[in-house]
């Protein structure tokens, strides 16, 4: 076989069997593959697109580089969930306690920050002495003592697909539905678990900006799952503005908190019932999703969800009475009020924009290795369709070094669009449930 | 400026600019460009195409980065001529000394044979002591002495088309006309002519399989030339079939010799007299086809193109006697017929096969490294559109080891193909004639 007749072959469009994408992506990920091939496969690939068997067999070939994650040791059905990343996005640290106490075991692989999105391992290390780099033994023991656990992706889970990734990223080659959905769900099907749920963001801040690349990216990802024998569901939701009213790493872990205590905004508790209710019903401990339902507002009210947090942070190292009082997370030392600068309504709150913002703040990182300001980052008083007067407070922006506060500042105001008219027509969070399109 | 910002762009479909890709080719001609960003450019390139701008600015930027040859000190203005490569095409072989003889000076640099088609230097070699690597000096002083030299492409002249090309064809991304036509102009304008004559071949037996295709490389080559204020011609020549009737290194050289002679079969005549009859338009000493024809015409009833051959057999190592006594040349010890077994008439002789053949008998390069038999070879006694009888010679092959003369003599006879029917339809040698599109 020879990587050229390959490149060749996908060039004119045709599909690659599973035995040839097989033997490059074995020989790429042992470093027997010149890097220049591949990149040339893969913009081949951006033009004339794969196959669901062309990208089951990638998905395959990518987590045979590696280790995987067996959960069969652990009671129950085992879910997972993802989110594509968006901005202010904390839905992991209200989800996995939520399901938990509801009954269902989950060891989830999170990933840090980079851009203008956050990363739920940065944000749980406001907790002073969370580890997240946890052994695959410890991820067990945890999720059996305590129900879940959440961890950083081991190194050698689907080496492949780091090392492809990394190649696609300075070779122009990200965009394409197949191999984004391919990356995403090859450390999935790695991770160990029977059910997965999909949280697919659509809108400015997210990766997707369209509905429609949305949906052909959950669709894509659905039927990937499906084809491997794991229950995938996707649900769309919508990226436009941030979700919650907190972006910054520690600001964050509060609101989550405040929602554990019920006390969550409503956009976030949403986007948490409705992913809630997925990963219930493939875990086989709801019928429906209104069943579903009542089971994750009754451990919101019982406190149990809460108890879980507790659960979580003393199990990775951290003091579980910051969950009770969160005064202890980092804070900021230095703050400043954006006020709107005329009435009226809020037309948008562009949330990559906010996330710009914040990553000035120094709450996100511009390169893999930046560090970060644990209490830096914005508190949003005002959303879309908000009403606001002149001079009134649209976000108070924090950091501990203040230089950047007036820029941050100025960045946020251009993310906010106000006009005297008040805000027309539906802006639903969750655009589209995606079930498997049984090919 | 980053590399990965130019594949999107590229990728897109926009055009890149004159400094976008003087930058990436600098850089990559130096070794500071990583071949995988290359290769994905080129693949890109492949589906969006390039400009002519584009591509001029990528022929000006290779040319750049290597040395360039100044004829200025020759008297006249220097024609030079370039094949895109057929099998059993002497041409130069008869060229040269022809247009030399008629009074115009060419110093011409050339390649040798890979894959199934021939090179002029090692056909050259079939003269014990032919130098081929000649330097910048001598083939100046050759030229000013003798009015023609042929040496091979000196190790600096375009060294990032070198390099580019090698990536190119180990990355799927050669079949672009604008890379092609490219790869071939910048070292015909780096070798310094005034004059360009381009012989585009078309057919089983060349790169360009269809007129179509090879229309558009000749036009866009010759667009290159014109842009690059090179008067430049192109003839698009028919490569269905073997030109002439020898394939294989001394044995072409001994048709050629006979052509010098005035014995030359028709096919390749044309060629030459139509290759000819441009070179010395452009070269100012002839006002049309018909003047330059019958300056040809005298120069080989004359034997002055002969004396011409003598001269440079001389000037570069070569005893000249072998020029009127061809038995010196190497010939092989051993050869097989191939006889037809069936009547009718030749309705196809695919040039490629009889390449193929010729290459198992030793006269070709599978690979850069492979040595060549310089006897070995094909003569073709009957070619399309002739009428064979059962039993009658069709060609006899010859080989100094003997081991393939069998395998190869049932590959040449594959190429035949035999009918009882005469052939039908016209086969001109010559399709087109293409000059500037005036853009």
């Amino acid at each position: 076989m020879r990587m050229v007749d390959l490149i060749v072959k996908k060039r004119a469009g045709e599909a690659l069997t599973r035995e040839e994408i097989q033997w490059f992506i074995e020989r790429f990920s042992t470093g027997n593959m010149p890097d220049y091939q591949v990149s040339a496969l893969m913009m081949a690939i951006y033009f004339q697109k794969m196959t669901m068997d062309e990208t089951v067999a990638l998905v395959e070939a990518m987590i045979e580089s590696g280790d995987q994650i067996d959960l069969s040791g652990l009671p129950g059905k085992k879910v997972d969930k993802h989110s594509t990343g968006g901005v202010g996005d904390k839905t992991t640290l209200i989800l996995i306690p939520m399901v938990a106490a509801c009954g269902a075991p989950v060891a989830k692989l999170s990933g840090r920050g980079l851009g203008h999105t956050g990363g739920t391992l940065d944000k749980l290390e406001s907790f002073e002495g969370f580890r997240v780099e946890l052994t695959l033994e410890e991820i067990i023991e945890n999720v059996q003592q305590y129900g879940l656990a959440i961890g950083s992706q081991t190194q050698n889970l689907v080496p492949a697909d780091k090392k492809l990734y990394a190649l696609r990223d300075v070779t122009g080659t990200v965009e394409n539905v197949s191999l984004i959905a391919g990356s995403i769900m090859s450390k999935k099907v790695a991770s160990g678990a029977e059910g997965i749920v999909l949280d697919v963001k659509c809108g400015s801040g997210a990766f997707m900006k369209t509905l429609e690349a949305a949906k052909e990216l959950g669709q894509k990802m659905v039927d990937i799952g499906t084809r491997m024998g794991r229950e995938t569901v996707a649900i769309v939701s919508d990226m436009e503005q941030p979700l919650g009213n907190t972006v910054g790493n520690a600001l964050e872990v509060k609101e989550a908190l405040d929602s554990l205590r019920g006390n969550g905004p409503a956009d976030l508790m949403e986007l948490c019932y409705a992913l809630g209710e997925q990963m219930l019903i493939l875990s086989g401990l709801a019928a429906n999703t209104s069943d579903a339902r009542r089971q994750l507002e009754a451990v919101i009210a019982n406190g149990k969800a809460l108890a879980k947090m507790r659960d979580l942070v003393a199990a990775q190292g951290g003091d579980p009475v910051w969950v009770d009082h969160p005064e202890h997370l980092p804070s900021a030392s230095h703050s400043i009020e954006l006020t709107a600068p005329s009435g009226g309504f809020v037309q948008d709150l562009a949330a990559q924009v906010v996330g710009e913002s914040s990553m000035l703040l120094g709450a996100g990182r511009e390169t893999k290795s930046s560090t970060i300001d644990l209490g830096a980052g914005i508190v949003l008083h005002k959303k879309r369709g908000d009403a606001v007067q002149a001079g009134e407070s649209l976000a108070i922006l924090y950091a501990n070094a203040p230089e950047k506060l007036v820029e941050a500042a100025a960045r946020l105001g251009e993310a906010y669009s106000i006009s005297p008219e008040a805000l027309q027509g539906e802006f639903p969070l969750i655009h589209a449930r995606i079930t498997s399109s049984k090919q």
